[in-house]
């Protein structure tokens, strides 16, 4: 068990709420002796004074031993993605139940001081990591929670893309992209594009093609220890990588895209009365009966 | 019955089949008298002497009686969407039939001379205008034989699309995008994206939601007197409107982009012993059994 | 304009509120002067007294020049899939909107004095009949609002199934079934299958396979012109045609199920305040923004 | 290493060849000094001479040290989801690739001498236990290595199951029916379904909703730990249960269908040549490029 000293907060700045929430929460927890660190979006949106530390989203989960995160599903992995396996993050909603922030703001005040007291049901999620390599150098490297996504541009055609599984030769997909997605990631993405639901702690892996051209063409679920590599096979069009929805890169033919299971989890901490099921039951809307 | 004084001739410019069997077609044609034009990208792969009209691709229709094409249904869609209603195509597959080429180049040359002697049997199909207008002003008209397709940039994430039929409000579509298609174009990329097949000469239009948010958004098949109407709901965020996969512009928030069913179909010279259901079974593989 | 002299009433048994309505409708309307007849389940339901015809579900319409059901749309079907065309139906729901069952009983006083004032307005829609041949005779005939459904028994393995529309030979469908639905029943089972949403009053057939074995065999919208001809293929399996969900009989090897528009439409009452598109954004759920 | 003195063989009694390899290999391997077992079908189509054991296809993985069939996936399905996990079993097909028969009959002899000389390359796959309580009684039990569905009568309207995974409720699905595959089975009647490929070897299992009424309920991959408990909630209507698609029984509401790993898998001996993604590819018709 680490003790906890420094405390990362991070909140959806196009809510008042939210930033209302991490700033009194700040403050509170500076005079109770913790270190507070805000992402510097937040902190440029909350005008504070001295005395708080700033970090980029990046290195946020860097500099502290725990994370909160205020806001949706999309505030929580821009922070979450980047976590060292030993931070746990509590992801608070503000009234809207999201499958990563599970945490309603009226239970928050309870998990945090059950979290600071060294008394909390973490989960582990799987990320993963991803490389992209130019003849034979690695060019750049990215983490994700929930997918990687290889995609055409909005006026090219159809892209092509030389999928292998584990040095095994499994296709060539011709579609507007494909979507290498962790269970975490399977509800997001994936979902919209026709992929099946993975139960979130599976060491699990699903490659869901985007409006392939082929039929036959549907989702695989691997095993997540096996080595996803993808290669761009299409000439004179502008194809794109993006890491959770959040940061992107163009990519060009021959240009390979790795997917491995990152050696670091990423630790939520849990919400006491809530299972998998119940999230999942609510957010697609498939009544209680 | 016009009689035939001139006729258009494109190929596909990537293919020296092709663009041997337009050189050979068009010096034979000019011999017996008629009128040749190229568009351009053709002329250009040719190198040809003096003596040919050469035409851009959606001008090559105005200018002739007759419009031939050599290639896959890519070639033949760039011309046949601008092309007038009373301008009969003949589609010229290099042995790959085609949805809309169905012409083998074996049997072309009796199929053409059946078309000069004013003997053929002609398919409509269904074109569409597509308008868009911006702060109420219409800034630019595109004509359709396929699709119009609105979607979002590669980088970018979801799209809001507030859709009206015929005068009446349809919903909010949150999605990677929308595509309205015609009959013709039903089995191109709608079916790719989920939409249903449509048969050929129906005076129907489809609209297909791409990767939707909300997984009760489902193909609508709507009858093509009614407007379809989508306005840009999305601020700060590229989206691109697509014509046929050939063409496509930026809209931006408030854009409306209008697709009505065009008063000039296109007309396309039918092969004597294929039907719809033939090419269907042999293009998607069903079968013969 | 017919003038109305009798009524038939047809109520969900199952309901003690659409019982209720169903009766205190009958004695007011039958104090005004109008024949009252009622369907021989609903009769049963209600213990009535003398004065009123009682009539078979498929028979009730040919008695009267109204029908008004109290319940869901399966209540509605019942009565409706079987009336003549210049028979105005009115479905009321109990509380829950239907797809077809689209008057509110609030408001269903107001509609029903209009109706009787020959002031209404009603939404036709098409209905087909459904053949089965036999060693080249007819062995049954049906009329169906919905959908006809081949599909084989629980425990059966897949079925075969020839299909010719309009003279032309389509494919060998390999699956659980087919589903041939009307526009009106494209919301019903066609959507469970993955078939698309058909606007209620278009010239249009749906074809849609059930867990085809064959990936690409998709759903395909047809002109309601073209007679749909699906020939059993399969031997020594039970296989079964059923009817708007309703009625269903078992079909065997070289058996001929043939479904052709009917001359007779279904005339429907219709909401003033509503159109096809609330309804349906509604029912799936689909949200207002 | 179990030494093999007894061999189990299986033929697709419908085809002739499968049939004559059966026994011209029975003769060869019987003056080779092992015993032979088949089961009571093959047996019975062989018109056999004395000398050779007959058993029931459940039972004949009991009598021996190694199982081969020869036909498709149905015939060595028959046989080795009852088959112990120290049986091996060599599917041999007669010409069309199966997703477990992979073994090509002109290979067999080279492969079969490698498994006689204890020289093999066995690949384990997950089976999962089925059982069927009523009222607190354990009724039935079976053993799959495909799938388990539950599925309505096909007079039947929609059925309800109330699922529940590893003690926790999921959804009271209403749809069809409901289909428990295992990675071995994805590929069959799961795929048809709209559900994903499972890569073989994963400790998985994928629930599937049959046209599912709420479009929302998509495929659920989980942990094939947790035990799957399916509870009928649909009264007064046949309901059935099949296994491997090769044996069934009706069902009632209230029964309890619960669904378990076995802690026996089922051990095929693999083709030297050829991977999953091989078979994948050509059984999907991906083509190679």
């Amino acid at each position: 068990m680490i003790t906890i000293r420094s405390i990362g907060i991070s909140a959806k700045t196009t809510s008042p709420a939210a930033l209302q929430l991490a700033e009194s929460l700040a403050r509170d927890l500076r005079r109770r002796g913790y270190g507070i660190a805000f992402d510097s979006d937040t902190a440029r949106a909350l005008s504070l004074d001295h005395g708080f530390v700033v970090a980029s989203k990046p290195e946020l989960g860097r500099a502290v031993q725990l994370l909160i995160t205020f806001g949706g599903d999309g505030t929580l992995l821009a922070v979450a993605r980047h976590a060292p396996a030993n931070v746990p993050i509590i992801g608070v909603n503000m009234g809207t139940l999201g499958f990563l922030t599970e945490v309603r703001f009226e239970e928050f005040p309870e998990v945090l001081e059950r979290v600071l007291e060294g008394n909390m049901v973490t989960e582990s999620r799987v990320a993963f990591d991803v490389f992209v390599s130019r003849s034979g150098d690695q060019i750049s490297r990215y983490r994700v929670l929930n997918d990687a996504v290889i995609n055409k541009s909005a006026l090219a055609r159809i892209i092509e893309m030389r999928v292998r599984v584990g040095g095994h030769f499994v296709s060539s997909f011709r579609a507007d992209g494909l979507i290498v997605a962790t269970p975490t990631g399977s509800t997001a993405y994936n979902l919209s594009a026709g992929g099946p639901i993975i139960y979130p702690t599976m060491g699990a892996v699903v490659l869901t093609p985007i409006c392939p051209h082929m039929l036959s063409n549907r989702p695989i679920v691997l095993p997540d220890e096996l080595e996803i590599e993808i290669e761009i096979a299409t000439a004179n069009q502008e194809v794109f990588l993006t890491l959770d929805g959040q940061e992107g890169l163009p990519v060009s033919e021959f240009d390979r895209v790795m997917v491995r299971k990152s050696p670091e989890p990423v630790s939520f901490v849990s919400s006491a009365d809530k299972n998998y099921f119940d999230v999942l039951r609510a957010k697609l809307k498939w009544g209680e009966a």
